[in-house]
Formats: C-alpha cells, sequence, structure tokens
C-alpha cells in the first residue's frame, strides 16, 4: 500500500493541457505539492505545463512506482497492458464507465482485473478520486482545484470514502466551514482490487493517522473487516451507506454495492469496537473527538463552563439525557471560584462565567476558573463553551489543554461567533488536540461516543474457547438422519438444540388420542397442544395451537379438533404450559458478507413495538455472549423488575455459544430461530424453534 | 406591545460615554439604524456622540416612548419613579442583579414592579438583552457591536430567547455562519412582567414574522402559552432548557425559573401543535424551514437531485428512516432525463447528475433535471444537493422555484462547498424561501417537522363539548362522604370512576371468609384476591396480592393468610381475573404551570423499558383524546397485532374525557392513576386505581 501514498515517480495516463479536463486537474493536482517525478502520458502533446509529455509509459525512461488512468473507459485495458509492459506494479483507475454502468462496464473492469492480475498490478479503482495525503500534499485526483481553494488544513484523521464527488466536496465542507484537519483521504470506487479492509489495514498502522472514518456502501470482505476493527488499536468510524431499501437500490446503480442487513451489520461492527456514524460531517466530528479524547469513563463527571446561563443548562438537559453526571464542584473548588466571580454569586456547575467577566475580563476568568475546576477530583471532563470574536485571540487555551493534561482531565468544547474568528478558533484548538464543535448536541454526542468507545485488545495467544467445541455425535446423527434441506418443525428442531444442551421445553408427540393423554398427565395440567405444519410460521394465526387445556377431557377435544385441522398432514405435539415473565428471541445465521452469526434480543409483545436485536460473529466466546446480552436496549427489564428474578446470565451465555458453536460447525445449517426464547422463573427455555438447513457453500 | 418594538423615541437612562461600558454599546447600537429621538440620561455628561444628554427624563423637553434602564440594580428604582413622572409607559431594564442573584435581589425586583402596576409602566426585563428588529435595524440593546460585524441578515423568523449573552452570541452565529436571516429577537429575561405570552400574542399577528422560535426556561403562564399555541397561524419552535434535574437546578440560579416537568411540557405543547427542538442552531433551522414548507404530506415522496451517488444513497436512507418515500419517476419523467443524461446510465431516484454534468454542464444538467423531474406527479418534494463555488453563481435558481411553486412542489436543499459560496449561496435560497441547510440529517429532520406539521385553528364558535360535562350526582357525593384529602385505596377509588362510567374491574370487599366464598362464587373462579393498605403502591412485593385463585379451599386459604398480613388495617378486595392482553395507564394531574391535564401510556412490563405517555390539557374534547391516543409510539400495537383484536378506541377516549371532566370540575382531586388499565378483549378496563385529593388551591 505504500507505494500508493508515497510513490517516488507518477505516470498519469490521459494526462491533458486543458486546464480543466480531467487529465489536466491530475497534473494541476500533482504541482500542488508532490515532489517526486510525474510523466504526463499523451501522445498529442510534447509538454503539458513544463513537464515533458510521452506517448506512451514504455517511452519513459526511468522507472514509474505508479500510474493514475484518466483515458476513456474502453482505453483502460490498453493502458493497462502498457502499464504491463513497463513495470508498473501500483495503479490507480480514475476514469468512470465501469461495474456501476451495467453489465459491459462490468466486463470491461473483469477484463482490466485479468491484465491486472496477470502482469502482478495492484489496482485502485476504477470510478474513483484517487487519493489525497494533505499534510504530504499528495493529491493524485481529478478534484477540481477550486475545492482547496479556502486552504488544505492537514489533520490525523483519515477517511476512506466510497464515493467520488462526495470525497472532492466533502473535503471542501471540512476545510471550510467546519475547519476539520484530514489526513489522507482514499476514495475507493468499484474497489476491483485495493479495497476498504486494504487500506484500514494500512491506516492502522499509519503513524500519521490517529483515526480512520469511512463511508462505505458494501463490505464484502466482512470478516476480514472484523478482525481489523477487532485488533484496531486506534478509533474506527463507519458510516454505511444502502441501509433502506431505496439506499441499497441506489447503492446497486452508483457502485455496484451489496449493501446487505443493516441492523446486522451496525450491530456487529459495534462489537467490534466500530462507531457508527449517521452523516458525513457527524462522521468527522466523531472520529476527530475519538483521536483527541482519551479513554473516559461511561458516567463521567462533566464540569460546563460557559458564557451563557442558557447554554449552561441545555448541556446540562443533553449530558443528563445521555447518562452523563453534571459534577458537583468541591467544596475547595467553590472557594477558589469565589476569587473570580462576584459576590452575589455563589459558584455551581455549570459555572456561569458571564457574571465574571466584567470583574477579571473574559479571558482571564475564563484561566482562574478554568485552573480551579480542573484541579476538583469530582470532575473528569470540562465542557468549555466559548464565544469567539467578541475578545482578543485566547491564548490561555493552550495553557488549559497543558493543565488539562496534568490533571488527566478531558477538555470539549462547544465555539460559536464571528466566522473568521470561530474558523480561527477551531483550528487552533485542532492543534492543541482538542475538539471544538459548533452545536452543543454535536459536542455531547462525540463526549458520548467517546465514552462508549474502548480500544480493542486481539485476543490472547492460543485459540479462543469456542474452537474447542466439538458436534455432539449424536447431534450429528440427528443431521445426517433428518432431511438434508429445508425447515424442520419445531419438535425436530427442539430435539437438536437439546442435543448441544439448549434447556427446551418439555414435550411429546401424540399420534392418537390415548398418546396425548398420557403426554399430558405425564407433564401435568395445563398443557398447551399444538398441530405442527412444515413451513408454517402463523400457528397461532391458523387456529394450530390451543393453549391452556385444563383436563383430558379437553385434551381430547383439542386433539380431535386439532386432527381435523391437520387433515393427516404434519404431527401434533403436548407441550408444558410453562409460567412466562417475558420472551426472548435467540438464532443464528449466515450474512452474505459476515459469514456465520448468532443473534439475540427481545421476542413477543415486545418485537410488535420496536426491535431490539444485537448480532455478533459465530462462534462467539463467552465474553462475547454475555456482551451481545448487555447490548440490547431492554437489558433493564433482563435484570429483574417488581419483584421477578434477574434472567440467569450464564444460562443465557451458555445458549448463544452452543448455537453460535452447532451454526459454525455445520455448514449445512442456514439458520435456527428460537422464538420464543421464553424467560421462566429467570431461566431461559426454547419454547418454539426452526432449524433451516440449505443448500448453499459458505465460509 | 408596539410601543416597544417602534417606539418614536427613546431614552437610554445610564448611558455612557465610554465606548465600550453596557451604556455607551446601547447608543452605539441605537445610532446604527434607529430613526427615532434619541434621548441619553445621565448626570455626567451634556453630550455623548454628539447628542444632547440629560441629568434626568423630566429634563427631557418632549414626550418619552420608551425607556432602556442600565444602571446598577440598586439604582433601578429610582430611574423607574422618574418614568412614572415623565409618563414613559414602556421600559426595558437590561440592568442585572435582580430576582436571579438570591433574596435581596428578589426584593428590588418586587419594588420595581410595585412601582411600575402603580405609574401604568409595562416593564420587560430586567436582566435581559432587550430587542433587535434586525429588517428594522433597531437595535434595542447593549450586545457588542463586534457582534454584528460579520452583516446582519434580515429575514422572517423572530426570536422569544430566556437569556441574555446567548441571544447576541446566538445572534452572530446565525447571521455569520449559518446565513440564517432574523426578523425580531427579544430577550426577555426576568420576565417580571412583559414574559413569553405577551411578545408571542404580538408576533402571531406581526406582518413581518413568518414564524417564531422561542428557547424558555419556564412557561409560568402555560395554560395561556397553550390558548396562544393552539390558534397559532404561523408555526412555533419551542426548545425548553432545565429538562433535567441538573438544568432544572442551573435554570433556577440563572433566570429563577421554574423548569417543570419536561415530559408533560413536550406532550402538551406537541399537542398544540408547536414543534419541539432540542439544540439552538437546529431550533432555527427547524423555524425556517416550517415558515417556507407549505404544508406536505405526512409520507411524501421525495426525489433527490444530487452530484454525489453516495449523498444520494445516504439521503435514501434517512428519509426511509423517517417514513418518507423515495419517490419512484414516472416513465415520462424517466424519457426527459434521458436527454440530459448519458446513454449508459438510466435516469433513476436519486438523480445523480455528476454524469450529466460533462455532457450538459453542471448548471444546465441541474435545470433540465429540474424541469423534467418537478413535472412528475408521483414527486411531492425536491431534495436538492449543492455543492457551492465550483461552478459560477446559480441563477437558475430562481427559475426552479418558480417551476416548484407553479407545480405546488416543496424545494429543499443541502449545500457544502467552498465558504463564501456556500454562504451567499444560503443567503440567496432564502431570499427565495427556499431553506438550505449545511448536513443532510438536517435536512431531513426538517422536513419530518414540516410533514409534521399543521396549523391549528381555534375551536369553532360556542363551547366546546367538554363544558357540558357536569359531575354525577352520585361522584359528588362520593367526594363528599370520603377523606376530603390524601389517597384513597383502589377500591374506593374505582367506586368513583365506576360513577363517570369508566369500566373497571369486578370486585366485592370480604370482611370474612364467608364474604370471600361468596364473592369468588359470583364472580366466577379464578379469582384474585388483594389486601388493600392505604398509601401501599407496592402490594405485590409486599405479598398483598394473590393471583389465580382457583377454588374455594384456596380462597379461604389466602383470605387467611392476607387476614394475618394485614394484623387488623386495612381490607380485602375479591376480584375477577381478567385474561388480559396488555396493559395501559391513563390519569390525571395538575401542573404547576399547565393546570389540569390528562395522561395516557403503555403500562405494565413496557413501562419498565421506555416511557410512553402523552398528556393533554383536561378536560380534553373527544377529539382530543383520540389524537392523544394516536400520539403514543405503541400506537401499532393499540391497532391489533398477531390475530388481537385492536382496542376499541372509542371506549378508551370516553375514559380520559371523563378523567379529564372529572378532574377539571373538582379543584380537590390532585391525581387519579389507572394502573392497569388492561385491555382485555379490545377493552380497557380499570384493574386497580388511586384517586389523590388535596388540600391546595388549583386552577
Amino acid at each position: 500500500m505504500k507505494s500508493f501514498f508515497q510513490p517516488a515517480s507518477i505516470a498519469v495516463i490521459g494526462a491533458s493541457a486543458r486546464e480543466y479536463s480531467l487529465g489536466g486537474q491530475i497534473i494541476t493536482n500533482l504541482l500542488y505539492g508532490y515532489q517526486g517525478k510525474i510523466y504526463p502520458i499523451n501522445p498529442n502533446y510534447d509538454e503539458i505545463k513544463g513537464i515533458r509529455c510521452f506517448p506512451m509509459p514504455e517511452a519513459v525512461p526511468g522507472p514509474i512506482d505508479m500510474a493514475i488512468i484518466i483515458v476513456p473507459a474502453p482505453n483502460v485495458p490498453e493502458a493497462m497492458e502498457a502499464c504491463g509492459r513497463k513495470g508498473i506494479y501500483r495503479v490507480i483507475i480514475e476514469s468512470a464507465g465501469f461495474a456501476e454502468v451495467g453489465p459491459a462496464g462490468k466486463e470491461l473492469q473483469s477484463r482490466c482485473t485479468a491484465i491486472a492480475a496477470a502482469a502482478g498490478i495492484r489496482v485502485w479503482g476504477p470510478n474513483c478520486m484517487g487519493l489525497v495525503d494533505i499534510p504530504r500534499k499528495h493529491l493524485f485526483t481529478f478534484m477540481h482545484p477550486k475545492v482547496y481553494e479556502d486552504g488544505l488544513i492537514p489533520g490525523r484523521i483519515s477517511l476512506i470514502v466510497q464515493s467520488g464527488m462526495l470525497t472532492a466536496g466533502f473535503l471542501a465542507d471540512l476545510m471550510g466551514e467546519r475547519a476539520i484537519g484530514v489526513g489522507k483521504a482514499c476514495s475507493i470506487g468499484n474497489k476491483s482490487d485495493v479495497d476498504e479492509c486494504d487500506i484500514l489495514e494500512y491506516l492502522l498502522q499509519d503513524e500519521e493517522t490517529d483515526s480512520v472514518a469511512l463511508y462505505l456502501e458494501s463490505i464484502p470482505r466482512g470478516r476480514r473487516f472484523m478482525e481489523l476493527a477487532s485488533g484496531a488499536a486506534k478509533p474506527i468510524v463507519v458510516l454505511k451507506g444502502g441501509k433502506s431499501s431505496a439506499g441499497a437500490k441506489a447503492a446497486l446503480s452508483h457502485t455496484s454495492s451489496l449493501a446487505g442487513n443493516a441492523r446486522l451489520q451496525d450491530s456487529l461492527l459495534t462489537q467490534a469496537g466500530v462507531t457508527i456514524a449517521r452523516d458525513f460531517q457527524q462522521m468527522m466530528e466523531l472520529a476527530r473527538a475519538l483521536a483527541m479524547i482519551p479513554q473516559t469513563p461511561r458516567h463521567c463527571r462533566v464540569a460546563i463552563m460557559t458564557f451563557s446561563g442558557g447554554a449552561g443548562i441545555l448541556s446540562c438537559d443533553l449530558l443528563d439525557e445521555h447518562g452523563f453526571i453534571v459534577a458537583e464542584l468541591s467544596f475547595e473548588t467553590k472557594k477558589k471560584l469565589a476569587g473570580v466571580f462576584p459576590d452575589w454569586l455563589p459558584a455551581s456547575n455549570p459555572v456561569d462565567l458571564f457574571p465574571a467577566f466584567a470583574i477579571r475580563g473574559p479571558l482571564a476568568a475564563y484561566e482562574g476558573a478554568f485552573a480551579a475546576v480542573v484541579e476538583d477530583p469530582g470532575v473528569d471532563v470540562i465542557f468549555l463553551h466559548y464565544f469567539a470574536g467578541l475578545y482578543q485571540s485566547f491564548e490561555g487555551l493552550k495553557r488549559m489543554k497543558d493543565m488539562a493534561d496534568k490533571a488527566g482531565k478531558v477538555i470539549i468544547i462547544w465555539v460559536i461567533g464571528l466566522r473568521e474568528s470561530v474558523r480561527s478558533f477551531k483550528k487552533d484548538a485542532q492543534a492543541l488536540g482538542i475538539p471544538a464543535h459548533g452545536e452543543l448536541f454535536r459536542a455531547v454526542e462525540c463526549l458520548v461516543a467517546a465514552a462508549n468507545y474502548q480500544p480493542r485488545q486481539l485476543a490472547a495467544a492460543g485459540p479462543p474457547a469456542a474452537a474447542k467445541w466439538s458436534l455432539p455425535a449424536d447431534a450429528g446423527d440427528l443431521l445426517a438422519e433428518g432431511k438434508h434441506t429445508g425447515i424442520w418443525d419445531e419438535f425436530a428442531s427442539k430435539r437438536l438444540l437439546e442435543k448441544i444442551n439448549i434447556p427446551v421445553v418439555e414435550e411429546y408427540l401424540a399420534w392418537t388420542a390415548a398418546d396425548a393423554l398420557t403426554a399430558g398427565r405425564r407433564i401435568g395440567y395445563p398443557v398447551v397442544i399444538k398441530g405442527l405444519l412444515t413451513g408454517e410460521v402463523h400457528k397461532t394465526e391458523s387456529g394450530l395451537v390451543c393453549l391452556g387445556v385444563a383436563t383430558d377431557a379437553e385434551l381430547e377435544a383439542a386433539f380431535a379438533d386439532l386432527m381435523s385441522r391437520l387433515r393427516g398432514q404434519g404431527r401434533i405435539v403436548i407441550q408444558r404450559q410453562l409460567p412466562v415473565e417475558y420472551e426472548l428471541i435467540a438464532g443464528f445465521l449466515r450474512d452474505d458478507q459476515f459469514g456465520p452469526c448468532v443473534m439475540f434480543g427481545l421476542g413477543g409483545i415486545f418485537s410488535e413495538l420496536q426491535r431490539d436485536v444485537v448480532f455478533a460473529l459465530a462462534p462467539p466466546s463467552r465474553e462475547d455472549a454475555l456482551e451481545l446480552i448487555y447490548r440490547i436496549k431492554g437489558i433493564k427489564l433482563l435484570r429483574g423488575f417488581r419483584g421477578k428474578a434477574p434472567v440467569n446470565e450464564d444460562a443465557m451465555a451458555d445458549i448463544l455459544v452452543n448455537l453460535g458453536n452447532l451454526g459454525a460447525a455445520c455448514p449445512q445449517i442456514e439458520q435456527i430461530d428460537i422464538n420464543p426464547l421464553a424467560v421462566s422463573q429467570g431461566y431461559p427455555v426454547a419454547v418454539d424453534a426452526t432449524v433451516v438447513l440449505g443448500g448453499r457453500e459458505f465460509y
């Protein structure tokens, strides 16, 4: 990857002397700051902007590290072959007209990939804007030079973007209005070869990058991405486009991506320690805050220093809403603050500095109050509000940052004011490593992300515990003897679950009324009687479930009724009627991009209101399984309520681990649903389940 | 109120020749554009900035419409008296040091109010920044002149802000970075006399104001505010500070406000047609969008026109998430678009214009595509993405707005790009009446608000239906014979509910085991037996509830057990055990700021997960009650699920109307809780209830 970012020489195939053609803009951009050799390639020119132009790559005398191709799509294979002949092993194809335009383009793209493979070339693109490295002034892109008219702000956040125009427009916005600095920005387009995983891997090692933000429309190597994210020592922020069906359809026509199951992807990425963004600028502000804010306790105590009582109040509301604590200042701190404040105002948090401005002058008031607050042992974070432009420039900020670092405290800033002053204040804050935001809620949102973020550790040496699992012989027998494809009925499904130690409800098949009575008496009334029809998922609505059967007579009648409804098909089961506190759902599935996964969530009536399900890669370790349980929104319910026992977390984790192990070990299992997984006196029990075997080949 | 906004002459009591004193800044600000007479009042000067200065108001020869007072707080009563003598009937006290600083300040404020009342003066403030009218260039405020260094942008959104510094800083931010125009901005401070209701009333009539945004820390005249909002023909956006307990504490020390019950306030305001904001800039963007976007269907169909496929995809995701429909373009539209696009790209929504830029030029591509899309009968809204600064200025925008108006379609814009270009584009768009936003999610958020907004109509002539209600005589008897204060047990509470036609569960008191058996047999087993202890709200946890009592013997045993637990206190009730589908909650309460209210929401296990309750003023009309029901998040549940019957909405509305009527008619009722209000076979039935009588005087 390094050759893409720091080549000693670059050939531009399709360079042009026309200033505002794409081939012309690439030359202009290279001249902006690239120090290596530039070789324009175009048979129609002898020189471009004073640089010698060659008719073809082979005509260049010296070696060439990298080529940027910007000729029309149909001419790209020829250019690729020329690269191969010249021995150029890194190529960025910035031309459009490939897989994104339909079958013909797809075919063209395959030809390029084949040429590259044969010649040993790594290909970046096609249909992309290449890359920029702002601190190095490397602009390997055709973006319009006007984009950086407002200036480029170097930073330590790197970007991977699966969208062309967006990279450019977005950069202009970031460095203009928002004053956010950027390190490397990579536009990956159709990712025919180099993809987000390749670049992420590089950026995670890059000493000039503190955090990575990605806008992606697909993650085809989802498993690899998870591996990288789980082992990353830097924050990663992902904004995933194409979550809705309309968005996914658009994604398909845009960069020919498959968007995948949004809920599953977000959930998996969260488990891997990735922060999920919802919009472009938010993604960058999150990435910046995560890079700058050191690890912070989840319910950290925040002191607010403000020039506006109203902003202080609203900050309290926003912090409180997100589970932060508005710090109680110590007696010591209040005493120190008293020196800064007028007599009539007892200092408290939020520290409203406005009344103190008149006494000490605004900047001295800020610094004086900060010095008091930063020492308070009950304060973890200082949320500073600033009005830029009204006073002279704020040199005290550096001293405040030093004080905070020394005390191990975090600073985060909300700044409004005059345009130029705000921008230069933001740049100063950024250079000092303090995130400065233009809206209160965004600052709080970033603080939430920072408090939730925990750098991942690679698993300790040795295979994870899950790897030791082996399929019980009797479970293997069931899978072998059963039908090898299709949907199993709930009785068959639970027999398999039983073999891997998942608790299931007591139940017996009944072929005759006598069987039914035997089962009913054995279980003890009341019982449930169900008719099982393979593939019938709405048993209740179809009248195939009879609850609360309380006597022999009722059972006989219900049996007769079900027999007539089933008309000789399916089978009948008699089940214990459990006292159920509430219902959960657990499952296993295979995702096209991420492979085998387990799922956990609230079931029953709750799922009528709001989906509350989470996912992890399968097989999960015990710790993964516990974390998964803790991640549902309804975790409060599981911890016991109104005198009900909390759910047994060990038993629940066992179910998820065993489900994941079974699914991962048996590629023929496409899906398992336990729904409901009833919680009865604190213990989860599978009441209904469905196993689906498939014929597909999986990971 | 008009005299505050357009006085013919203004006295500035406490004017100063020192440029950057508050009294000096007021003079500078008045000179910015105020055309009336200015009378500086200060015994130490003969003139200030070339204007004759008077030692006291009485020394001014002509009449004075309004005074701004900026002398130190202790001198304000004296200044007020001088105003009275001079016959100045409008006074803005901008000095601080009153109710916000504690008891002494409160006392000072009362003195000023008393003087004003005696002299017939309306007082604005104290502890405020006064008001500005930007289109008129009236700056009746001490804010620092630097605040408007970036220029003032006139607009048609007016602001009421209960926070001083914020008004100023916020204005700078709005007109600087955000390029949002403002009409009148009113800083109301301690609102000792003039409050948000007075100003709102004025602004709702003001022909220069299209929408009103309010930042408030308290709404003491909540009932009046609701009346104004419910009858408003303009959008109102409210940002309420002090929602959290920490925020409320800060609010108390800041502008001496009582923050009230945040959930109740938000819910009431929503029912009155107010849009709720969560942050300052969002409040303004919402107010602007609501003023500019005509009424739009809730699930409107949106066409996206973008320069970036990625932004198009993300827009689909955000729109979809909020219940909008990504429009399916007609065959006709696609045919027209084909003329703008290259052959290889079939036009669809989102319309990604980038490929068309090369063929027609960017601006012509925009206009051409817009002309096609705006005519599509399947499109309600066009969400336009623009990159400002790359091309020459976009004159086509006006033509596009005209086309949209003609076709009755809405335009909303997302714009990024170079700084100056973005700002001037935003100003142009604003002048055309098109909201232009800097973040995608914010544009979508504003579209959501616009789609949810419905201008309120004043109730038709004649008293509302609810007014005809009168307390049934037997209910009155119960209230008279019962204890006159305190908490009623559930049996007594339900007897009262029964009298006003609220369905209650069948139940009987039992003083002896024989009573219990009679009741059990009459109801039919299984039954519930409960011990009632006044004030005991955790009956279940205290072992005072026994469910599923199925036989005479079980009932006798349970009765004996309860008798021993109760130790001669309380009483015992035998209840029918209803088959319950799920549990709701309904209630009545009195709020300090808003008076009598009814409450409705999900109960039981749901309330363990997430509060889902809504409020309306009592007594609600039938329509209000139905609307209240529709407003809970869990409305889906009430509409039937898994073959369960939907809840009977008429029966539910009756309960709320009757509850509200009872509470509103009986000031001694402080609170009524029906919890749970069980839904059994589609009908709501009160299973447990508590009536609380209070001794307080209410509305």
